[in-house]
């Protein structure tokens, strides 16, 4: 498709402006998404205000956004499983497909995985992409493009939630209830958890989260949240914990309302990379740990939770905001972190 | 049997002296053991040195010793798989057999565990016990028992090397070159791991290492282990981390050298109970953590082990003692920490 | 207790009569339940018609029965888990918790279980039972005995479906709508599955499969149920297949509708003890096979399955009977196997 | 590389016969590798007499082989890691690493995979042959391409062995001493199996099974399989059973020798494509069966397994031919499959 498009550049610290790039041509394996709805991530804040996490680096400019949604336009030559006018969402991280990773299933861990919006990769924040057919996975009737944009963060918390092996009739607690321990609580209850109850220190996120389905919520800055929990288990403690908060309490709290034998799964990163557990206790309990990076192979069954509205996603939705004020958008996210728990730019 | 029997009774901290105690009667479901070898176990010297460890503290009088081999003398009535001449091992532990853990297979974590040595319970260093027929594992034509004493430590290692998914092919390293690190070497080279580098800071230990099977050891004082590992791997790191030592540093090394999406099995405990953990290395690198408290369903498979040749349990033996110098042989291993790995108490 | 208790007593093949019996004594470990529901299992009516299951032969007086839910009336010495008046489901298997089977937590491999209604032990068509409290499983409020009763054979149907694997937005496939093809049908619509499809040849039974949420039934006399199924999953075949007609038919169309790599759980026994395969369709497939024998440590899972509503178990039950005419109930559920699809008997 | 190549070409039902072809250009991915080894597989032979093995119908002109080992002559533009002079093993089934399956790690299951010698897709009975190079494993220093070619059957085996949970101290048997069942022997013994006994009924593939590391070998026309197996086992049964005859009778044997709660793994195609099971049994000692197609993930592994001299594959070759003498090789193979169990092509 020939012409340009709007496209959200990012120029510098905290700038971005829409400027017209052309239409990305397709080769015979991609598709051309013209582009809905793109979430905005907490990672998508990081780079937009401090140009870097870890060891990437933004080199502006540069295209922020991964979590997209939208409408194929355009398919090419190998492509079968798709066609003009199907909705899609758009699976972020292009694998090398060769590597001892890839060809094990756990592609999220491919040295070479070339991912939207991780330098020097450009995202979606832009009205057309060209991807992987193989990447982009159809939406059923009756769901759309903004529930397509969110299956990214929600794939997240399904990867955490089948870490964990969680399972039917369990009880879980979730430390942290930004975007993350909110899509992992929807992926609990899907899966059938019994009881799960989250923890965080920001009341609003807490009232989030039990109109999202927990069965109680603790607001650590008032009660004790090991005794809490300890009380709503009867004293058995809990048989997951997921930790996203990424502090030093709430990992160690998880430990203390583990049951012996059971998993807590680290997805938070705390801002100094370290975190100090008590692992007598842990030994004792002869617990298991496990960690999430992003995730796989779930994309299809985040759309089948959805579809089979098992998780009611756009309900995570706080603020939605238009392309051409992304800069606002952006702007607004980064100061009110506590009262817009998720953002959604709606593109076209 | 009627009669007495020599029992070495600790008095107080340090102090333990050979005393004359009943031989033990027997119920229906037990046997009677001449014991004739303990292995002497860092708990033992640690309740011997310090009288306690955590919230388990010794109340004399008490009798230590856990890893015990002898032979059946006496029969209840309802044995049938074992015999008067019977050459046994002991495995220490007395669960309950119906609450949730032990039903499910991970009697390890039964909370009325009745666990020979563990305060209030006595252990054995002494002439006879009375023992669940379940819970004395017969060994096979050739085996004598020394080697029966020895299943217990070796079933810690092999519980560690399961716990981690141990399997043939594989890299590993073993940080901690101790009693648990040694026997944990052991269990992997017998399960196939093709490589095992063993890190520690006391050469005599890595030297035991290198003779009971490491591929490579490193002198963590003198090399750093991390580059160390790295180069002996070709720069792809570890498939499996097993940490014993119970440090900071050990601790922190296995992440840095974990292979992508590999497995790190905790056994040691820190002085602290505390363990501070590169999280982040940990969360890009997809990590699974493990512990381990004791083991379970490991003694058929550790016997079979040193029947099979796999292991050379013996080997990790320096000093053998006479029940009746046991106080010299206690005071002497909490001596030379560094240079006795493995100390028997030979009982009769 | 003191006193005597109604007892229905098998005295012949097709022969069940009312006596009385003393109310049995408790032991210490022991809880004396009053039964006031219990199911009527095909086995029973197996016992009743033919006096034999494989090996398992009659030896009159018999009692039959072994799906009881009732309420505690007395409580042994040793038990502090429960108190008179809880109402509780009972397992009606007893095992050793010695052997390798039952330290490995597979206690259903046990060979010296002791499990009612199997020759030589005595069931529960009866007033009073005293039962190991270790296997009585208190009832949260709001579920009463018919309720507990039924947990039976829903374990069953849970212990299928996790042996499958079964989990959030699969497609499954169930072949047979008796009492068991229905259990596992609730169990796997609790688990999450998306979709699940129930194979039979009686639309009576296919009817109520619809009615406890089975997403499509297919009368196998009147439609190619391969060719339907692989219709309804758009040529995908499904990701789970439970076999519970023990019908050579089935057996095999289950392999035909089975995606690459799936699983399919045999939980019938087919008449002649044998079933024919198409094993290379199935290697070509990969498929794995497994199978079910009774069920371990799933009760808590699935009073906690009801207790949330995920299950409404007394839905299966299509005829109530009172323990006074167990004869003529025994006798007419024998004579419409058709239309009786689940039985129960009210004790009290 | 310009020039022509010796091909051996299939040209009619047991004809083969060696012409000139033009050795092929690599793309950028690739690598051209000079063949030296090719092992005869029981499905060239198959082809070759009958020229189809079920849907699969091979189209003259046609070359069959596809286990093969050479060394590196010329390696594409995106190659970086392997050079000129590298010694490999070729992987021969090229997949589309999109698919579900390819995503989910389980390749060998991809519908669009392109295999050596799998009609219409051309072997490597032939001098030169353009690779994936991501499909072609470097060999250690010490081994040489006979071992590479024969790492495509041992990949069979260790893939069989992997499926049924093969693991340290296990007692396993294995029914069929063809190549099959001898590479499976040799997975066994190299994971660990303390025993592995081998039934067939040629006395000539026994023997060779005792000479590769069988613990005992059972003649099932002298005695009785499941008689001798339970006493060599003192009745205990085994942990594992692998089934590569492809036979009625062996398939029951397996369950009847079958311990509770172990897996048997079926991995022989019989000659109707079906197999009968006393599945009554099957059921009440709850097995699990898996079934084996090709393998996936195993290359790395098998070759470490033949550095490590865990296992020494080129015992299993009977007979070495040269390429010259193909028709040759391949009619002796298919008239003497009593004596040749393994047959090898030497290429260059």
């Amino acid at each position: 498709m020939d012409g340009t498009m709007k496209t959200a550049v990012m120029t510098g610290i905290e700038k971005v402006e829409i400027q017209q790039r052309p239409i990305p041509a397709i080769k015979d394996n991609e598709v051309l998404v013209k582009i809905e709805n793109v979430g905005i991530c907490g990672s998508d804040l990081h780079y937009y205000e401090s140009g870097r996490i870890g060891d990437f680096v933004v080199q502006t400019p540069f295209v922020l956004g991964h979590e997209a949604g939208g409408t194929v336009v355009d398919v090419g030559e190998n492509v079968s499983h798709l066609k003009v006018g199907d909705k899609v969402a758009l699976e972020p991280g292009k694998t090398c497909g060769e590597c001892e990773f890839c060809k094990a299933g756990k592609y999220n861990l491919c040295q070479d995985v070339v991912f939207f919006a991780t330098p020097p990769v450009d995202g979606v924040f832009q009205e057309y992409v060209a991807h992987e057919a193989a990447l982009c996975f159809k939406l059923p009737e009756g769901m759309d493009t903004v529930e397509g944009a969110l299956i990214e963060p929600l794939a997240v918390g399904f990867h955490a939630a089948i870490q964990g092996g969680a399972s039917m009739g369990q009880t879980a607690v979730i430390t942290g209830a930004g975007c993350i321990g909110l899509v992992t609580l929807l992926a609990l209850k899907a899966m059938g958890v019994s009881k799960v109850y989250v923890v965080d220190i920001m009341q609003k996120r807490l009232d989030k989260a039990l109109e999202l389905g927990a069965d109680a919520v603790i607001n650590a800055k008032e009660v004790d949240a090991v005794e809490k929990i300890m009380e709503l288990t009867g004293g058995r403690g809990c048989d997951l914990g997921i930790e996203t908060a990424g502090t030093q309490i709430t990992a160690a709290q998880l430990i203390r309302v583990a049951k012996k034998g059971s998993t807590i799964v680290y997805v938070g990163y705390s801002a100094s990379g370290e975190i100090t557990i008590p692992m007598g206790m842990a030994l004792d309990k002869e617990l298991d740990f496990k960690t999430v990076f992003r995730y796989r192979n779930i994309y299809p069954l985040a759309i089948e939770a959805i579809a089979q509205k098992k998780v009611d996603i756009k309900n995570i939705i706080t603020d939605t905001f238009e392309l051409d004020h992304i800069q606002d958008a952006l702007q607004s996210c980064v100061k009110n972190k506590d009262s817009i728990v998720k953002g959604l730019i709606r593109v076209s």
